[in-house]
Protein backbone atom coordinates (compact mmCIF):
# COMPACT_ATOMS: atom_id res chain seq x y z
CA UNK A 1 0.00 0.00 0.00
CA UNK A 2 1.35 4.01 -0.86
CA UNK A 3 0.07 6.87 0.66
CA UNK A 4 -0.59 9.56 -1.97
CA UNK A 5 -0.74 13.07 0.01
CA UNK A 6 -2.12 15.57 -3.08
CA UNK A 7 -1.13 19.05 -2.14
CA UNK A 8 -3.98 22.44 -1.71
CA UNK A 9 -2.03 23.64 -4.11
CA UNK A 10 -2.10 21.62 -7.03
CA UNK A 11 -5.72 21.02 -7.22
CA UNK A 12 -6.86 24.47 -5.95
CA UNK A 13 -5.96 28.12 -7.28
CA UNK A 14 -4.83 29.16 -3.94
CA UNK A 15 -5.18 32.82 -5.15
CA UNK A 16 -8.45 32.50 -5.62
CA UNK A 17 -11.34 31.51 -2.60
CA UNK A 18 -12.81 27.91 -3.52
CA UNK A 19 -11.26 27.45 -7.01
CA UNK A 20 -10.71 23.48 -7.39
CA UNK A 21 -8.76 22.68 -10.72
CA UNK A 22 -10.88 19.47 -12.08
CA UNK A 23 -8.43 18.65 -14.90
CA UNK A 24 -5.33 18.30 -12.62
CA UNK A 25 -7.77 16.27 -9.92
CA UNK A 26 -8.77 14.14 -13.27
CA UNK A 27 -5.35 13.51 -14.53
CA UNK A 28 -4.19 12.86 -11.09
CA UNK A 29 -7.13 10.35 -10.44
CA UNK A 30 -6.62 8.77 -13.90
CA UNK A 31 -2.75 8.15 -12.91
CA UNK A 32 -4.05 6.26 -10.47
CA UNK A 33 -5.92 4.29 -11.82
CA UNK A 34 -3.73 3.31 -14.28
CA UNK A 35 -0.86 2.04 -11.56
CA UNK A 36 -3.67 -0.69 -9.89
CA UNK A 37 -1.90 0.47 -7.02
CA UNK A 38 -3.78 0.37 -3.29
CA UNK A 39 -3.55 3.53 -1.88
CA UNK A 40 -4.66 5.94 0.89
CA UNK A 41 -5.43 9.44 -0.33
CA UNK A 42 -4.67 12.71 1.58
CA UNK A 43 -5.77 15.90 0.17
CA UNK A 44 -4.73 19.20 1.34
CA UNK A 45 -7.97 21.88 1.83
CA UNK A 46 -5.95 24.52 -0.46
CA UNK A 47 -8.11 27.96 -0.89
CA UNK A 48 -11.34 25.83 0.71
CA UNK A 49 -9.48 25.64 4.03
CA UNK A 50 -6.95 28.44 4.44
CA UNK A 51 -8.87 31.55 3.74
CA UNK A 52 -11.49 30.71 6.06
CA UNK A 53 -8.92 29.58 8.25
CA UNK A 54 -6.80 32.86 8.67
CA UNK A 55 -9.49 34.53 8.32
CA UNK A 56 -11.38 33.70 11.89
CA UNK A 57 -7.80 32.30 13.05
CA UNK A 58 -8.70 28.92 14.05
CA UNK A 59 -5.38 27.26 14.58
CA UNK A 60 -5.20 29.09 17.16
CA UNK A 61 -8.35 27.24 19.54
CA UNK A 62 -11.32 28.85 20.64
CA UNK A 63 -11.04 32.77 21.49
CA UNK A 64 -14.94 33.85 20.86
CA UNK A 65 -17.79 32.60 19.61
CA UNK A 66 -17.40 34.15 15.88
CA UNK A 67 -15.01 31.49 15.14
CA UNK A 68 -17.91 28.94 15.99
CA UNK A 69 -19.06 30.44 12.67
CA UNK A 70 -15.90 30.11 10.96
CA UNK A 71 -15.25 26.68 12.00
CA UNK A 72 -18.69 25.79 10.48
CA UNK A 73 -17.72 27.58 7.03
CA UNK A 74 -14.68 25.81 6.73
CA UNK A 75 -15.33 22.67 7.74
CA UNK A 76 -18.39 22.71 4.75
CA UNK A 77 -16.26 24.56 2.00
CA UNK A 78 -13.73 21.77 2.57
CA UNK A 79 -16.08 18.72 2.39
CA UNK A 80 -17.30 20.65 -0.70
CA UNK A 81 -13.61 20.08 -1.96
CA UNK A 82 -13.56 16.57 -0.82
CA UNK A 83 -16.56 15.72 -2.98
CA UNK A 84 -15.36 17.03 -5.93
CA UNK A 85 -12.24 14.80 -5.24
CA UNK A 86 -14.50 11.96 -4.65
CA UNK A 87 -15.84 12.69 -8.21
CA UNK A 88 -12.84 12.79 -10.33
CA UNK A 89 -11.62 9.16 -8.63
CA UNK A 90 -15.13 7.99 -9.30
CA UNK A 91 -14.98 9.22 -13.01
CA UNK A 92 -11.95 7.16 -12.78
CA UNK A 93 -13.66 4.21 -11.71
CA UNK A 94 -12.07 4.24 -8.12
CA UNK A 95 -14.08 2.98 -5.45
CA UNK A 96 -13.18 6.18 -3.09
CA UNK A 97 -14.79 6.35 0.08
CA UNK A 98 -14.29 9.85 2.28
CA UNK A 99 -12.74 9.56 5.98
CA UNK A 100 -13.69 13.06 7.30
CA UNK A 101 -11.55 14.44 10.18
CA UNK A 102 -14.00 16.35 11.59
CA UNK A 103 -16.03 14.11 12.15
CA UNK A 104 -13.51 11.76 13.49
CA UNK A 105 -10.09 13.06 14.12
CA UNK A 106 -9.55 14.91 17.84
CA UNK A 107 -6.22 16.78 18.85
CA UNK A 108 -4.69 17.85 21.26
CA UNK A 109 -2.63 21.17 21.26
CA UNK A 110 -1.82 20.30 17.50
CA UNK A 111 -0.82 17.21 18.31
CA UNK A 112 -2.73 13.78 17.62
CA UNK A 113 -4.93 12.89 20.27
CA UNK A 114 -7.30 10.04 18.43
CA UNK A 115 -7.82 8.99 15.12
CA UNK A 116 -9.75 5.93 13.80
CA UNK A 117 -7.03 3.83 11.87
CA UNK A 118 -9.54 0.51 11.94
CA UNK A 119 -11.90 2.56 9.73
CA UNK A 120 -8.72 3.22 7.13
CA UNK A 121 -8.13 -0.86 7.73
CA UNK A 122 -11.76 -2.04 6.82
CA UNK A 123 -12.19 0.19 3.92
CA UNK A 124 -9.24 -1.07 2.75
CA UNK A 125 -9.81 -4.67 2.81
CA UNK A 126 -12.70 -4.22 1.06
CA UNK A 127 -10.95 -2.42 -1.38
CA UNK A 128 -11.69 0.70 -1.24
CA UNK A 129 -9.72 3.82 -1.60
CA UNK A 130 -9.56 5.85 1.48
CA UNK A 131 -9.59 9.56 0.90
CA UNK A 132 -9.34 11.62 4.14
CA UNK A 133 -8.33 15.61 4.27
CA UNK A 134 -6.69 18.98 5.76
CA UNK A 135 -9.65 19.91 7.83
CA UNK A 136 -10.42 21.98 10.98
CA UNK A 137 -10.93 19.66 14.18
CA UNK A 138 -11.66 19.28 17.50
CA UNK A 139 -9.04 19.91 19.80
CA UNK A 140 -8.70 18.84 23.27
CA UNK A 141 -6.57 21.61 25.08
CA UNK A 142 -6.99 24.35 22.44
CA UNK A 143 -10.91 23.66 21.92
CA UNK A 144 -10.15 23.27 17.90
CA UNK A 145 -7.47 23.50 15.48
CA UNK A 146 -5.99 22.21 11.94
CA UNK A 147 -5.30 19.06 11.38
CA UNK A 148 -3.46 19.24 8.45
CA UNK A 149 -2.80 16.81 5.42
CA UNK A 150 0.45 16.64 6.50
CA UNK A 151 -0.01 15.40 9.89
CA UNK A 152 -2.50 13.17 8.56
CA UNK A 153 0.35 11.56 6.47
CA UNK A 154 2.40 10.95 9.03
CA UNK A 155 0.15 8.99 11.20
CA UNK A 156 -1.26 6.83 8.77
CA UNK A 157 2.69 5.92 7.67
CA UNK A 158 2.99 5.27 11.17
CA UNK A 159 0.53 2.80 11.38
CA UNK A 160 0.55 1.41 8.53
CA UNK A 161 3.88 1.41 7.53
CA UNK A 162 3.01 2.09 3.44
CA UNK A 163 5.49 0.94 0.63
CA UNK A 164 6.18 4.96 0.12
CA UNK A 165 4.47 7.97 0.72
CA UNK A 166 4.31 10.06 -2.47
CA UNK A 167 3.85 13.95 -2.09
CA UNK A 168 2.51 15.81 -5.06
CA UNK A 169 2.86 19.50 -5.04
CA UNK A 170 3.23 22.16 -7.34
CA UNK A 171 7.20 21.60 -8.16
CA UNK A 172 9.51 19.25 -9.88
CA UNK A 173 10.38 17.76 -6.01
CA UNK A 174 13.31 19.39 -3.17
CA UNK A 175 15.13 22.00 -4.21
CA UNK A 176 18.27 23.73 -2.48
CA UNK A 177 16.55 26.62 -2.38
CA UNK A 178 13.02 28.14 -2.97
CA UNK A 179 12.93 27.88 -7.07
CA UNK A 180 10.42 30.41 -7.00
CA UNK A 181 12.71 32.86 -6.00
CA UNK A 182 16.12 31.19 -6.45
CA UNK A 183 17.66 30.63 -9.99
CA UNK A 184 20.15 29.00 -8.39
CA UNK A 185 17.75 26.84 -7.14
CA UNK A 186 18.91 23.24 -8.00
CA UNK A 187 16.32 20.04 -8.11
CA UNK A 188 17.76 17.38 -4.85
CA UNK A 189 16.83 14.30 -6.89
CA UNK A 190 17.95 11.69 -3.96
CA UNK A 191 18.45 12.62 -0.31
CA UNK A 192 19.44 10.89 2.91
CA UNK A 193 17.67 11.87 6.12
CA UNK A 194 21.29 13.44 6.44
CA UNK A 195 21.42 15.51 3.54
CA UNK A 196 17.98 16.92 4.26
CA UNK A 197 19.27 18.42 7.09
CA UNK A 198 22.32 20.02 5.28
CA UNK A 199 20.24 21.40 3.21
CA UNK A 200 17.20 22.40 5.88
CA UNK A 201 18.45 25.82 7.07
CA UNK A 202 18.08 27.04 3.78
CA UNK A 203 15.24 25.56 2.74
CA UNK A 204 13.50 26.55 6.01
CA UNK A 205 14.66 30.29 4.71
CA UNK A 206 12.47 30.47 1.35
CA UNK A 207 10.42 27.81 1.52
CA UNK A 208 7.12 29.12 3.40
CA UNK A 209 6.66 31.11 0.31
CA UNK A 210 6.21 27.81 -1.22
CA UNK A 211 3.48 26.68 1.06
CA UNK A 212 4.99 25.04 4.18
CA UNK A 213 7.96 23.05 2.73
CA UNK A 214 9.34 23.24 5.94
CA UNK A 215 6.95 21.61 8.07
CA UNK A 216 7.02 19.59 5.45
CA UNK A 217 10.42 18.42 5.55
CA UNK A 218 10.02 18.16 9.23
CA UNK A 219 7.15 15.55 8.31
CA UNK A 220 9.79 14.21 5.46
CA UNK A 221 12.14 13.41 8.52
CA UNK A 222 9.86 11.39 10.89
CA UNK A 223 8.50 9.54 7.98
CA UNK A 224 12.16 8.51 6.79
CA UNK A 225 13.09 7.19 10.27
CA UNK A 226 9.94 4.62 9.67
CA UNK A 227 12.41 3.47 6.92
CA UNK A 228 10.10 4.48 4.57
CA UNK A 229 11.06 6.45 1.28
CA UNK A 230 9.58 9.10 0.73
CA UNK A 231 8.94 10.94 -3.28
CA UNK A 232 7.97 14.88 -3.86
CA UNK A 233 6.66 14.96 -7.39
CA UNK A 234 4.63 17.78 -9.66
CA UNK A 235 1.23 17.24 -9.42
CA UNK A 236 0.88 19.42 -13.05
CA UNK A 237 2.53 16.45 -14.76
CA UNK A 238 0.37 13.90 -13.65
CA UNK A 239 2.11 11.14 -15.95
CA UNK A 240 5.20 10.90 -12.85
CA UNK A 241 1.97 10.21 -10.53
CA UNK A 242 1.48 6.79 -12.46
CA UNK A 243 5.60 6.16 -13.26
CA UNK A 244 6.21 6.39 -9.23
CA UNK A 245 3.53 4.64 -8.14
CA UNK A 246 4.18 1.67 -10.91
CA UNK A 247 8.25 2.08 -9.62
CA UNK A 248 9.38 3.84 -12.94
CA UNK A 249 11.73 6.79 -13.47
CA UNK A 250 10.92 10.20 -13.56
CA UNK A 251 11.97 13.35 -12.51
CA UNK A 252 11.70 13.70 -8.72
CA UNK A 253 12.92 13.96 -5.34
CA UNK A 254 13.19 11.11 -3.37
CA UNK A 255 14.15 10.70 0.35
CA UNK A 256 15.09 7.53 1.58
CA UNK A 257 13.84 5.59 4.11
CA UNK A 258 16.19 5.36 7.16
CA UNK A 259 18.36 2.18 7.29
CA UNK A 260 17.48 0.03 10.56
CA UNK A 261 20.10 -1.26 12.19
CA UNK B 1 -31.47 19.48 24.20
CA UNK B 2 -33.91 18.45 21.42
CA UNK B 3 -33.82 16.37 18.32
CA UNK B 4 -35.10 17.05 14.80
CA UNK B 5 -35.19 14.55 12.03
CA UNK B 6 -35.84 15.79 8.56
CA UNK B 7 -37.26 12.98 6.33
CA UNK B 8 -35.18 12.60 2.84
CA UNK B 9 -39.07 13.48 1.53
CA UNK B 10 -39.13 16.84 2.97
CA UNK B 11 -35.66 17.96 1.44
CA UNK B 12 -35.63 15.89 -1.54
CA UNK B 13 -37.87 15.49 -4.61
CA UNK B 14 -38.07 11.44 -4.36
CA UNK B 15 -39.42 11.06 -7.65
CA UNK B 16 -36.05 12.79 -8.92
CA UNK B 17 -32.92 11.45 -8.50
CA UNK B 18 -30.45 13.65 -6.45
CA UNK B 19 -32.94 16.46 -6.33
CA UNK B 20 -32.70 18.55 -3.51
CA UNK B 21 -35.77 21.55 -2.42
CA UNK B 22 -33.64 24.55 -0.77
CA UNK B 23 -36.52 26.44 -0.34
CA UNK B 24 -38.03 24.43 1.97
CA UNK B 25 -34.68 23.57 3.89
CA UNK B 26 -33.90 27.34 4.18
CA UNK B 27 -37.75 27.51 5.85
CA UNK B 28 -36.71 24.75 7.97
CA UNK B 29 -33.40 26.24 8.79
CA UNK B 30 -35.15 29.70 9.48
CA UNK B 31 -37.68 28.12 11.86
CA UNK B 32 -35.16 26.28 13.85
CA UNK B 33 -33.20 29.48 13.89
CA UNK B 34 -35.74 31.73 15.37
CA UNK B 35 -36.30 28.79 17.62
CA UNK B 36 -33.22 29.35 19.34
CA UNK B 37 -33.05 26.14 20.90
CA UNK B 38 -30.19 23.69 21.02
CA UNK B 39 -30.84 21.07 18.76
CA UNK B 40 -28.96 17.79 17.07
CA UNK B 41 -30.23 17.73 13.60
CA UNK B 42 -30.11 14.46 11.42
CA UNK B 43 -32.03 14.09 8.45
CA UNK B 44 -32.22 11.42 5.57
CA UNK B 45 -31.02 10.67 2.19
CA UNK B 46 -33.92 10.68 0.12
CA UNK B 47 -33.27 10.60 -3.40
CA UNK B 48 -29.53 10.82 -3.65
CA UNK B 49 -29.64 8.04 -1.48
CA UNK B 50 -31.83 5.36 -1.83
CA UNK B 51 -32.40 4.94 -5.77
CA UNK B 52 -28.63 3.75 -6.04
CA UNK B 53 -28.96 2.29 -2.29
CA UNK B 54 -31.62 0.04 -3.88
CA UNK B 55 -29.51 -0.20 -7.21
CA UNK B 56 -26.95 -1.81 -5.71
CA UNK B 57 -28.74 -3.61 -3.02
CA UNK B 58 -26.62 -2.38 -0.67
CA UNK B 59 -28.95 -2.85 2.86
CA UNK B 60 -28.32 -6.54 1.97
CA UNK B 61 -24.56 -6.54 2.66
CA UNK B 62 -21.67 -7.34 0.06
CA UNK B 63 -22.38 -9.75 -2.25
CA UNK B 64 -20.16 -8.58 -5.08
CA UNK B 65 -18.12 -6.15 -6.07
CA UNK B 66 -19.70 -3.86 -8.49
CA UNK B 67 -21.60 -2.86 -4.44
CA UNK B 68 -18.07 -1.11 -3.81
CA UNK B 69 -18.12 1.11 -6.36
CA UNK B 70 -22.26 1.76 -5.45
CA UNK B 71 -21.24 2.57 -2.18
CA UNK B 72 -18.48 4.83 -3.24
CA UNK B 73 -21.29 6.73 -5.54
CA UNK B 74 -24.24 6.61 -2.96
CA UNK B 75 -21.71 8.09 0.01
CA UNK B 76 -20.57 11.08 -1.96
CA UNK B 77 -24.18 12.03 -3.44
CA UNK B 78 -25.25 11.59 0.52
CA UNK B 79 -22.40 13.96 1.53
CA UNK B 80 -23.41 16.00 -1.31
CA UNK B 81 -26.79 16.49 -0.02
CA UNK B 82 -25.35 16.82 3.52
CA UNK B 83 -23.20 20.03 2.65
CA UNK B 84 -26.12 22.01 1.00
CA UNK B 85 -28.17 21.36 4.30
CA UNK B 86 -24.79 22.69 5.96
CA UNK B 87 -25.17 25.40 3.45
CA UNK B 88 -28.99 26.15 4.51
CA UNK B 89 -28.22 25.94 8.00
CA UNK B 90 -25.59 28.48 7.18
CA UNK B 91 -27.50 31.02 5.87
CA UNK B 92 -29.48 31.45 9.19
CA UNK B 93 -26.45 32.09 10.92
CA UNK B 94 -26.40 28.31 12.35
CA UNK B 95 -23.05 27.30 13.12
CA UNK B 96 -23.58 23.63 11.91
CA UNK B 97 -21.48 21.04 11.42
CA UNK B 98 -21.28 17.78 9.94
CA UNK B 99 -20.90 14.02 11.83
CA UNK B 100 -20.80 11.66 8.51
CA UNK B 101 -21.72 8.21 9.21
CA UNK B 102 -19.45 6.88 6.75
CA UNK B 103 -16.74 8.25 8.85
CA UNK B 104 -17.34 7.36 11.98
CA UNK B 105 -20.24 4.73 12.30
CA UNK B 106 -20.31 0.69 12.61
CA UNK B 107 -23.39 -1.41 11.83
CA UNK B 108 -23.52 -5.13 12.84
CA UNK B 109 -26.23 -6.88 11.36
CA UNK B 110 -27.79 -3.46 10.90
CA UNK B 111 -27.76 -2.96 14.50
CA UNK B 112 -25.55 -0.33 15.44
CA UNK B 113 -21.92 -1.49 16.76
CA UNK B 114 -20.29 1.53 17.32
CA UNK B 115 -20.90 5.36 17.42
CA UNK B 116 -19.15 8.07 18.60
CA UNK B 117 -21.41 10.38 21.01
CA UNK B 118 -18.67 11.98 22.35
CA UNK B 119 -18.11 14.01 19.12
CA UNK B 120 -21.74 14.98 19.23
CA UNK B 121 -21.48 15.94 23.40
CA UNK B 122 -18.44 18.24 22.44
CA UNK B 123 -19.65 19.60 19.67
CA UNK B 124 -22.72 20.19 21.39
CA UNK B 125 -21.00 21.73 24.49
CA UNK B 126 -18.90 24.64 21.86
CA UNK B 127 -22.93 25.87 20.66
CA UNK B 128 -21.85 23.88 17.55
CA UNK B 129 -25.37 22.26 15.82
CA UNK B 130 -24.59 18.92 15.31
CA UNK B 131 -25.83 17.39 12.06
CA UNK B 132 -25.95 13.73 10.97
CA UNK B 133 -27.86 11.92 8.30
CA UNK B 134 -29.10 8.54 6.98
CA UNK B 135 -25.89 6.74 5.16
CA UNK B 136 -24.34 4.07 4.41
CA UNK B 137 -21.56 2.29 6.74
CA UNK B 138 -19.14 -0.44 7.14
CA UNK B 139 -21.14 -3.12 9.11
CA UNK B 140 -19.47 -6.29 11.04
CA UNK B 141 -21.68 -8.80 9.75
CA UNK B 142 -22.80 -7.73 6.52
CA UNK B 143 -19.87 -6.13 5.42
CA UNK B 144 -21.70 -2.74 4.85
CA UNK B 145 -25.41 -2.30 5.23
CA UNK B 146 -27.46 1.10 5.64
CA UNK B 147 -27.42 3.28 8.70
CA UNK B 148 -31.05 4.99 8.55
CA UNK B 149 -31.90 8.03 9.92
CA UNK B 150 -34.19 6.73 12.47
CA UNK B 151 -31.86 4.27 13.49
CA UNK B 152 -29.62 7.77 14.58
CA UNK B 153 -32.42 9.16 16.21
CA UNK B 154 -32.90 6.64 18.33
CA UNK B 155 -29.43 6.02 19.09
CA UNK B 156 -28.74 9.72 20.13
CA UNK B 157 -32.54 9.79 22.14
CA UNK B 158 -31.04 6.76 23.73
CA UNK B 159 -27.42 8.55 24.86
CA UNK B 160 -28.92 12.15 25.35
CA UNK B 161 -32.22 11.41 26.68
CA UNK B 162 -33.59 14.91 24.56
CA UNK B 163 -36.57 17.05 25.40
CA UNK B 164 -38.27 15.62 22.56
CA UNK B 165 -37.73 14.07 19.20
CA UNK B 166 -39.51 16.23 16.48
CA UNK B 167 -39.86 13.89 13.18
CA UNK B 168 -40.17 16.37 10.42
CA UNK B 169 -42.69 14.52 8.00
CA UNK B 170 -44.61 15.30 4.39
CA UNK B 171 -48.05 14.73 6.32
CA UNK B 172 -49.43 16.63 8.89
CA UNK B 173 -48.55 13.87 11.40
CA UNK B 174 -49.74 9.85 11.84
CA UNK B 175 -53.03 9.28 10.48
CA UNK B 176 -55.30 6.42 11.72
CA UNK B 177 -54.20 4.68 7.98
CA UNK B 178 -52.49 6.13 4.99
CA UNK B 179 -54.05 9.36 4.07
CA UNK B 180 -52.41 9.22 0.34
CA UNK B 181 -54.74 6.60 -0.57
CA UNK B 182 -57.89 6.24 1.77
CA UNK B 183 -60.21 9.10 2.73
CA UNK B 184 -61.38 8.21 5.89
CA UNK B 185 -57.96 8.59 7.40
CA UNK B 186 -57.86 10.42 10.49
CA UNK B 187 -54.98 12.76 11.93
CA UNK B 188 -54.14 11.36 15.25
CA UNK B 189 -53.63 14.56 17.50
CA UNK B 190 -52.34 12.55 20.62
CA UNK B 191 -51.30 9.09 21.38
CA UNK B 192 -50.03 6.78 24.09
CA UNK B 193 -47.60 3.89 23.31
CA UNK B 194 -51.33 1.65 23.86
CA UNK B 195 -53.13 3.89 21.63
CA UNK B 196 -50.08 3.46 18.98
CA UNK B 197 -50.33 -0.63 19.20
CA UNK B 198 -54.00 0.03 18.79
CA UNK B 199 -53.37 1.73 15.33
CA UNK B 200 -50.19 -0.03 14.34
CA UNK B 201 -51.63 -3.15 12.35
CA UNK B 202 -53.82 -0.83 10.13
CA UNK B 203 -50.55 1.51 9.69
CA UNK B 204 -48.03 -1.16 8.73
CA UNK B 205 -50.38 -2.47 6.05
CA UNK B 206 -50.39 1.05 4.69
CA UNK B 207 -47.87 2.32 5.46
CA UNK B 208 -44.94 2.13 3.40
CA UNK B 209 -46.36 3.90 0.52
CA UNK B 210 -45.11 7.11 2.83
CA UNK B 211 -41.96 5.90 2.77
CA UNK B 212 -41.58 3.99 6.17
CA UNK B 213 -43.96 4.76 8.43
CA UNK B 214 -44.20 1.46 9.55
CA UNK B 215 -40.27 1.36 10.69
CA UNK B 216 -40.37 4.74 12.44
CA UNK B 217 -43.83 3.56 14.53
CA UNK B 218 -41.02 0.87 16.00
CA UNK B 219 -38.64 3.64 16.38
CA UNK B 220 -41.54 6.24 18.83
CA UNK B 221 -42.07 2.99 20.76
CA UNK B 222 -38.45 3.07 21.84
CA UNK B 223 -38.21 6.55 22.32
CA UNK B 224 -41.72 6.75 24.13
CA UNK B 225 -40.08 3.84 26.61
CA UNK B 226 -37.62 6.33 27.07
CA UNK B 227 -40.06 8.14 28.72
CA UNK B 228 -39.29 10.85 25.98
CA UNK B 229 -42.29 12.50 23.49
CA UNK B 230 -41.73 12.46 19.81
CA UNK B 231 -43.72 15.21 17.79
CA UNK B 232 -44.77 14.24 13.85
CA UNK B 233 -45.24 17.07 12.09
CA UNK B 234 -45.53 18.56 8.22
CA UNK B 235 -42.09 19.73 7.28
CA UNK B 236 -43.95 21.73 4.23
CA UNK B 237 -45.47 24.17 7.04
CA UNK B 238 -42.39 25.33 8.19
CA UNK B 239 -44.03 27.48 10.75
CA UNK B 240 -45.15 24.26 12.65
CA UNK B 241 -41.32 23.10 13.58
CA UNK B 242 -40.85 26.60 15.17
CA UNK B 243 -44.18 26.30 16.77
CA UNK B 244 -43.36 22.54 18.36
CA UNK B 245 -39.70 23.65 19.43
CA UNK B 246 -40.51 26.27 21.53
CA UNK B 247 -43.62 24.38 23.11
CA UNK B 248 -46.98 26.41 21.22
CA UNK B 249 -49.91 24.60 19.90
CA UNK B 250 -49.79 23.53 16.30
CA UNK B 251 -51.38 21.08 13.89
CA UNK B 252 -48.66 17.37 14.42
CA UNK B 253 -48.74 14.22 16.00
CA UNK B 254 -47.90 13.92 19.61
CA UNK B 255 -46.76 10.17 20.97
CA UNK B 256 -45.93 10.97 24.44
CA UNK B 257 -43.68 9.59 26.22
CA UNK B 258 -44.54 6.29 28.86
CA UNK B 259 -44.50 8.07 32.54
CA UNK B 260 -41.60 6.27 34.93
CA UNK B 261 -43.56 4.14 37.95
Amino acid sequence: MQIVKIGGSVITDKTKECTFKPEIMNKLAHSIKKSDKKIILIHGAGSFGHVLAKKYQLNEGYKNFGQIKGFSLTHEKVQNLNTMVLKSLQKQDIPAVSISPHSSVKLNNHELEKIDFKIFEEYLSKDFSPVTFGDVVLDKKLGFSICSGDLLVLALSEYFKPEKVVFVIDEDGLYTANPKIDKKAKLVEKASIKDLEKYSTDLDKHADVTGGMSGKINTIKKISKLGIDTVLLNGNKPDRLFKVLVGEETKKTIIYGEKKK
